[in-house]
């Protein structure tokens, strides 16, 4: 953790998770894998994704920005690898527009799959076309410097989250969710076996069962002391 | 008014608005309604819709949960009927995600046609695709226990309005109105009316006619001290 | 600027921009037109379009209005040209609806193109069949008087920025900018000329060359201190 | 509850909870009350004192108000009685200064001991000057029109709790909590109770022995899980 | 108006409001003085006093500054003439904490006698011990960079207010007005007026009598449709 | 970090920043110590003291808290060492009052020096009287359960900022900064020289010297393209 919070560092060779577990985290949604790590990981709920549908998992690239200033970004399309995320934090309260399609044709080219931005993003529309998977905390037209320094893959906290260089990230229309880069094939196998739990029970209840029943909560629910009356 | 707050009580049976004056309530939309009924019974704006074009009317079934506790959206799920909305108050702000696409299945199956929470909502591309009609403050992957009991079909405060079980709750791209039970068919009487009228004159204005002529305002207008310089 | 903050007054007869830079401006993105101004003009980010993929250019009538009160949307209707979009200012911080479907019709069949409000709209389905470009600061069923005058055509603050009546305005689904009337013509060519750059960029970028090198970055970052680790 | 929402009704004789028990209630904090009645009752926590320190309980005389339309404050001024709190609650939110140091004035002189209110307060200083007690969503020196009717003694939902007339009123530097009319004796006295264990518990905390040993929680956090490290 | 937004300029000579006028109108409360000029001029309500009791009336000097950059309050020290208010806009929403108490003392021995900023102040302790007065959006420790141009003496606007370098700026506990440089004595007489009608009125209020009567609002209020029940 | 968001462990002994460097770091203002640190560690502004003059500096015990729910605030109190600062964050966002004047007075009985809190506070009148240092998100009566277990001293994300265990904690007036725990003594070194260069520029403004002069910025000003005009 010794990095945390340092400026004017660039890590260019970090641990990213594994691709293989990081394409089985992909089959899942937000809500299944925030659940199947035992609810932690969970961004705040104000990064929303910049189109509707947009989905997708990836390893983290992270930066550390100023507000108001993207010249980081432009240090982190270097160091892209394919499947990776950036993933941004900004060190003061920020909506500015600082990522738009021109940095995402960039990032796409060098392997980049998806961005999360604790400020702003823009060029909406062009992002939607180009399905390029964004989620920020604003949609904002107004643009920022290059003039100040700040770090690429050092520990970040973004959307009241930490997250480190090589961790998962994944979003979708739900929220992004961050599982530590060690953990990703562990909590895949609980997303698995959660979701064929849910399955069977998604057929129970589309038939008219209910979770009362499916789940066997009358009794606690009695001695929760819950009254029925007619 | 007894049971207002009341914490640990299910109301099975509750009188419903009339059948028939829901599905004509549900020609209009949420602002003729609103208007309709002398402006009020709207929630208040910060009540979305969880995907666009989600549009119903339906009959209320209450639920006053705890903060992050979804014990009671399984206990309201057996005293459905068809034709009724889910209306979800919490004890305390939060926007935690306290329904999804399990419990979407499980109240369609049970008649359920739509859900208004006060708090938060997951699932949503899922909820898209299912066209699921869902209204809330927030959408959110975070999920919930269940521990605490709460109460079914007593009086709730839900988007800053009182709603009664069996109240009417129609929702659109616009947000979601509460119509008194006893009221319905008088405020779709009113809607309609009101609707033929804005139909007239829409004509008129599409034809370029001004507002200021079609409803007669100049003379209040100069009246008001209206000043017009060139 | 007399005529700021003035109170019951309308204004027949503007100078607006001139129609030819109109359409050039209209070419332009939200974001190139505000980089190209210098990063000025641009309105607050909670200024956002009632439905994705509006867009438009054109020039501002604009409405000073009470909180809760739209009469003076129903005045500017009558001094409408084609081409103009209408600009909203309230007097009180206010989401209440007071555009929607019925004044779209008005003001397009009047040469109408756009709206731009500093508090609510309502019936945002139907603007979006129709077609009418709308950004404004809520989407709000809440309804509005007609019981106090307000000014048309004088200077107003709105989304946080000054306009004056024949500026032209320009709005995507990135936020609304404001183009001072007699610079029209200046910032289309500016937008033009940053267009053609960053065609150029996002070549070079979609071929995976770096804007480090591009922008030739290399030299700055290290004399503010940016250091590699492997 | 068929006032509900009603406009343009003025109740002038109303049941109040009984003085002896306010008397009673006012002695323990809004944290305690709040307590006391199993976590009911409290008003949002945007409602906050417009002074420090201050402190009263009283019974609730009810206004609908406009929004930016103070009319109903002077209507209730002839209705109140000694002891009363005037609580306001607005048709759409708003912040307007719709109360400041004249009406306070009238309210002491007519017997008003409080005020709450959905929107905004103003005369800040004098108010504190004057020790009227004021909890507001907002201090605004913006004023109000006296232009349209609503209610007084209604029910109405203030500060997202429902309040009806003759309720019991309590406030603090913690905010504002409601207590049903025929509850006050029961509630203060479970204050009481619950006053005089903390006041046992706190000395035994004051003497350094730890709430894990007063309140017995050991054995239920080992049987959580909870597990100590070294 | 032509230099509204320009940046990289300062205007040494400004004219400004009448010294006697200005001191006139410090003897009025925010709420009186914008009630006096025809309820215009009151910046939003998130402009608060940095601490209670803040209260001073002066003549703006106006800067125009990056977010996250006080560099231009330091030229701005040098154009300070006695009895002026520095007044700060930032060209994007921030709340950095870019005036402190070095700055305050650099402007008390300069003449200056408040400040007014549209984003965060720190050292808020020490500006209460001094007794400097000062509003500002936020307080906030986060320290700002001088790294790029602004504008001294532009017309800006500040908490949704335009204000002209010159113009009267009055704040107390009720929040920020700001009265142009032209209309001061015209405004301090108005105050004048209002002032003594509620004296009288609040001695009549004090003994008693309602508003109701003192006011005549019984007539109007029958007219509107307010109906007194029993 | 191996801890990281790990639920149910109470880490007894941590390691704890130098006594003796916390003491002068307490010597300094957090805008100070901010600033020393090279503008990090600073907690967002929406962590605000709960009384005016709150200031202190300690070491952190953190708290990681399950939204509603104190719990672990108990467990916190046995493993209090002298000069400690119990810090919490909870896993969703929500400003229930879970810390109050019973707690506080147990915490200042076994050596407890002050409390930062990303949730509420209540006893808000008490905790000033008994002057006991907190900053929290809100202050608001509403209780909490004990109902599920989370961490003690663990690293955790408050005010948006990393906390270790045994970092250093400095709160007042202008919000809160965390120093990591091996760099305590390092910038209060840096604090203190900042302070001496303040003092002394401190004289030399109020003496009427600007800032523009002791500075030197006149020729990077001309540089950066500002213009005078008269």
């Amino acid at each position: 953790m010794s990095d945390f919070g340092r400026s004017g560092v660039v890590r260019r060779t970090i641990p990213r998770a594994d691709a293989a577990a990081i394409e089985r985290l992909g089959r899942y949604g937000v809500a299944t894998v925030h659940e199947a790590q035992g609810r932690t990981g969970l961004m705040k709920p104000w990064m929303r994704p910049a189109w509707p549908g947009a989905a997708v998992c990836g390893t983290a690239v992270t930066v550390l920005a100023q507000p108001g200033d993207n010249w980081m970004l432009h240090v982190a399309a270097e160091v892209l690898k394919p499947g990776d995320i950036v993933v941004i934090a900004v060190t003061a309260e920020n909506d500015d527009g600082m990522f738009g399609d021109l940095l995402a044709t960039s990032y796409r080219a060098r392997g980049g799959v998806g961005l999360v931005s604790d400020a702003g993003v823009r060029d909406a529309r062009t992002l939607a076309e180009m399905k390029f998977p964004v989620w920020s905390r604003a949609i904002n037209a107004r643009g920022t410097v290059k003039a100040t320094v700040g770090s690429v893959n050092v520990p970040i906290v973004c959307g009241g989250m930490l997250v480190h260089p090589g961790d998962a990230i994944l979003g979708d229309d739900d929220g992004v969710v961050v599982v530590p880069r060690e953990k990703v094939a562990e909590v895949a196998d609980a997303a698995d076996a959660r979701e064929k739990k849910e399955e069977a029970n998604r057929k129970r209840l589309a038939a008219g069962e209910l979770g009362l029943d499916i789940y066997g909560m009358r009794d606690a629910l009695a001695k929760a002391g819950l009254k029925y009356l007619d």
